[in-house]
């Protein structure tokens, strides 16, 4: 399917929002590929993204994933819209232990008031290889001025 | 439905747990309830929960909601047991703005090798008046050694 | 909540979207609570429902729990507006074993473009007495013409 | 991830389990592949599938999603095994309007007692063209003697 924006500086418009993305910065989240209907996050993993046997929590993955969809849906709404999350599930594949965090979120199905998204989340192990650890399908709501 | 613990010392165990959480710390996020098949979290919200328009961020959201839940779940299995995350899923009802967040999570059915829990999130305001936020449910896999 | 409806005349137009509602014939089902905001559906089972081992058919259950949540955020509507099932999952606690299904369906949230619903699914025995077998979480679309 | 099977004789297992199948029967419901780990499953739609303006109820997609998605889970487990679904979540993409719908069931992520199972459902229209018309993902127990 082929993804069209409402906003030709898309990019730029997300590059503002990060700077005030609060909690991003707190878990050391940062976007690595912005395009249309398709945007990567990334997570360096430290102690602090840990439960309490030494994994990725849940909530680190479920963030992720919810950046890396959400701002995909966001890249395709116009200059004065932005998107919220109705709904995600994450469904959680395998544990998560690792150096690094990566997020491929995705346009499924772009609508007039809905776009369904996804995202994948992999984790990379010392020796550099990535696993599929969790997958995640979500609601984004379009809203209007 | 009557809940049943088969740890008697559920609340240390947790407790225990507790100490080595370090993504919960990292966000501010703690228990207030531990009861058989209950679990109550709570977060203080600060400048580094907020998303780009100074709302809760989902990922906030979505981890204290699977903290609540997967805790509730924690509470019933065994001394030698412990419970990850199958799958869970958050559906947002409405934008968290306020001064706390609360998760009260419950166990909706036990089983021999999954619990479906939920949670419920609610948000105070300034006011001091809670609005429900958010509905978690889950999928929680009990793993034997 | 209070719920509130945007069509005094909901039964009757639920009344009449009924006599053309093929599937629900099929299978059996109809509504016996029609309230704002909270419907209940019913089907009285036979062998057509069942899977492999003479158990209800996880489709019958998810069918019905669509109906309740739907037509639960269906009686919120204007008159010249109807919803859609954005998305539906269903949680399976139980087996559906016995001799009527019934389906709870309320809404949780209303809201402008989305209401978020849910459906209780409860099997009664050849005893009478019913078993919670499922629960459903929807999102809801407001359609406008 | 290549996928392995317990049961080297699953499709006669699986073809078996459909003679009793009254609800897949009931709705016209047929497996047209069953691979390891690959299942598909097709309803030539009829009057009796349609909602009251004239679409395929989202229970019917739903029931054939979930064919799809656990007859592909089955397919991996022992001859003594069985599986069951312990969640399902739809996404309705767009509406279903024509006359053959096909659910294209796999595993994700197989595990030792729960599979990850997925499907997509497609929509034929009058002139022989498929539209993706609802994403499936589920978690299936696996169910031991």
């Amino acid at each position: 399917m082929e993804l069209r924006t409402k906003n030709p500086h898309f990019r730029e418009t997300i590059l503002k929002h990060l700077e005030r993305q609060e909690f991003m910065k707190h878990i050391g989240c940062r976007l690595t590929v912005i395009e249309v209907g398709h945007v990567e996050a990334v997570i360096d993993l430290d102690v602090m993204h840990q439960q309490q046997i030494g994994l990725v929590h849940g909530g680190v993955t479920a963030t992720i994933a919810d950046v890396a969809a959400g701002f995909a849906g966001f890249t395709l709404v116009g200059p004065d819209e932005h998107t919220v999350t109705a709904e995600i599930k994450v469904s959680y594949f395998a544990k998560g232990q690792g150096s690094r965090l990566r997020a491929v979120g995705r346009v499924v199905k772009p609508g007039r008031s809905l776009h369904f998204c996804e995202a994948d989340v992999y984790c990379m192990d010392d020796a550099g290889v990535e696993t599929l650890i969790a997958r995640a399908t979500t609601t984004m709501a379009v809203i209007r001025p």
